[in-house]
């Protein structure tokens, strides 16, 4: 593929056309919905409206960019299995919320907290059952968007057969992002170290966000069994990148960037991959400071510090930083094995991926 | 089809079959599951124990069934797509019970109350916390079982364009549940007469448990789209008949027979068909006496029999027996018009559905 065609048709281009398929998408099941009765339409209606407020619609164009990347010329014709991957996402982001009794993404309340908030707000008195009704709303919804997903890509005006190999894919995804999901809720509660935030990173982020996407688009492209392993590799990699980025960031990220504060992580005592490190190469003294305040919901801006300061001087934030240099070269390793004509989307997806401040 | 060839293929016979591709495909899925993390393993083995205690595998049965009336001659062949209606079923049963907060099914602990009990008992003090992760571990499961439809479906040895349409199937059966699901739970705390058990009965039983087993067996066998309209209004109706059916054996069930009480429905004030009626054609004192218990967790044995007596007297027990016979006698009128060769098998069928006493 020449350059020039590269750049004619960069996948953000497509976010409009996503967008008006994610529409129709939810449009439509709503008003087969509404037809049941509108208190079904109603759940479709909160899926549509969250869908609406996310954004970047990072996944289905990674499908498109791989796509393109090893020759695909009919982009738009797999929009719909590209815009299934969103699906599946926001749907196992309201399974997520559940899990994590979250209730606002996006910045707007999710399902359960907008049924928790309005719609069973008047019809279920007393709190706890109005939570529950509210998670099971969610629950629902989460399960219309999986099947939802594998649905959208059955509409896609391709060979059957090869709509069948990317459901597999997708089948793929789901069965390693729901492990993923899994072990990373246990982790909270199983000793530390039995569950390593490698492998946690790997299943939950890796897998779905990146492995899946890229494979459904290179496979839509053609591209040789050998090829998908390599690119897979490259998922893989780029992904514990990214997830390790996030984890950094979740720390040490500047809050005029990121939107959110640098405080949730430490006063929630997540167990990450910094974490683990500083568990190896810190000293007794600074675990023992360390451990006295991590975890403490009330942590002050003040006592953030003092754990970031230690975390630094530990050598743990260090040794984030180098595995995640370790990781990206391994994916750009990866990435040139692939021997792409035009491998600029890809890298630049590696930049923003490993290199983000938000 | 020759009347031999259906004697010699009852689907009950698929029952051995039916089981052995279901232990396949959890031990397989434990095997990848256990690769990823014992932990995850475990989630594959509470899923895989629960479909062990399961039984009937009426859904797949149904599939071979009408697969087999409408001269389907590779019964074996379309196992897996037979199975996967048993795999959505698996998991809509454990969301369902999460929403209803139960713990038991098949007479064994359900996924929630195992991990409940047992997995996390030593690892989650509080016992909110455990419960809620113990739902999660449901919701998640259930996750792979809708995702695991879809993929044993695809797996099959047929056209790929066919099993395209039996997904198509599946993703509308699906949407229909949930949906039905989603009224169901929300007529418990809306207003009476909010909505119709009709239309829950519709939703959340005919559909899945009928329309969808069904139609994918005559999808199957080629059958056309005019015989598949009628099927569909069979199994419409039949589904209907059966969830009214279940609605009086739930009140007035002999408990030698069903193995559980007929005190649940009235202890919970379910409202189902049958107090729709009661509602219509009861007079003034028997509502206020009725009303008065009904719905009472703590209602005896002795008050259950005057709460029975009085939906005798109003007649409701009679209108919804009378129900019970037009649904019935619409799927048989459906039926005669298939002009299967061989009707037994489902005339049968309508017998057990709609006649059983448990």
């Amino acid at each position: 593929m020449s350059s020039a065609k590269v750049q004619q048709a960069k996948p953000v281009e497509y976010l409009h056309d996503i967008n008006s398929l994610l529409a129709d998408f939810f449009d439509h099941n709503l008003v087969r919905a509404d037809a049941i009765s509108p208190y079904y339409g109603n759940l479709w209606r909160e899926m549509s409206r969250l869908s609406a407020a996310g954004g970047k619609r990072l996944r289905p164009r990674m499908t498109l960019m791989a796509y393109e990347a090893f020759g695909g010329t009919e982009p738009r014709q797999m929009l719909a299995i590209a815009a299934a991957q969103e699906v599946l996402h926001l749907g196992m982001l309201i399974h997520d919320d559940i899990i994590d009794r979250d209730y606002v993404r996006y910045g707007v309340d999710n399902v359960a907290g907008s049924y928790e908030k309005a719609l069973y707000k008047r019809l279920v008195e007393h709190g706890d059952d109005r939570l529950h009704y509210s998670h099971s709303a969610a629950l629902l919804a989460g399960d219309l968007l999986v099947s939802g997903a594998y649905r959208l890509m059955g509409e896609c005006d391709i060979e059957p057969s090869k709509i069948l190999q990317v459901q597999r894919l997708l089948s793929g995804s789901i069965f390693e992002v729901v492990g993923g999901e899994l072990i990373d809720t246990e982790a909270a509660f199983r000793e530390p170290g039995a569950i390593g935030a490698e492998v946690i990173a790997r299943y939950k982020t890796a897998s779905y966000t990146f492995v899946g996407p890229l494979l459904t688009g290179a496979l839509l492209a053609e591209v040789s069994i050998e090829k998908q392993a390599i690119l897979r590799r490259f998922a893989e990699h780029l992904g514990i990148a990214f997830q390790l980025r996030d984890d950094v960031i979740g720390v040490f990220g500047d809050e005029a960037k990121t939107g959110k504060t640098a405080l949730g992580d430490l006063r929630e005592g997540k167990r990450t991959f910094m974490i683990e490190q500083f568990e190896e190469c810190a000293d007794d003294d600074q675990k023992k400071a360390f451990f006295a305040l991590f975890g403490d919901s009330a942590l002050t801006e003040a006592q953030a510090s003092e754990l970031r300061a230690i975390l630094v001087a530990s050598g743990a934030k260090d040794r984030t930083e180098q595995a995640i240099a370790q990781y990206t070269e391994a994916a750009l390793l990866a990435l040139s094995a692939l021997e792409l004509i035009d491998p600029t989307p890809l890298e630049e997806l590696v930049e923003i991926s490993t290199k983000r401040e938000k």
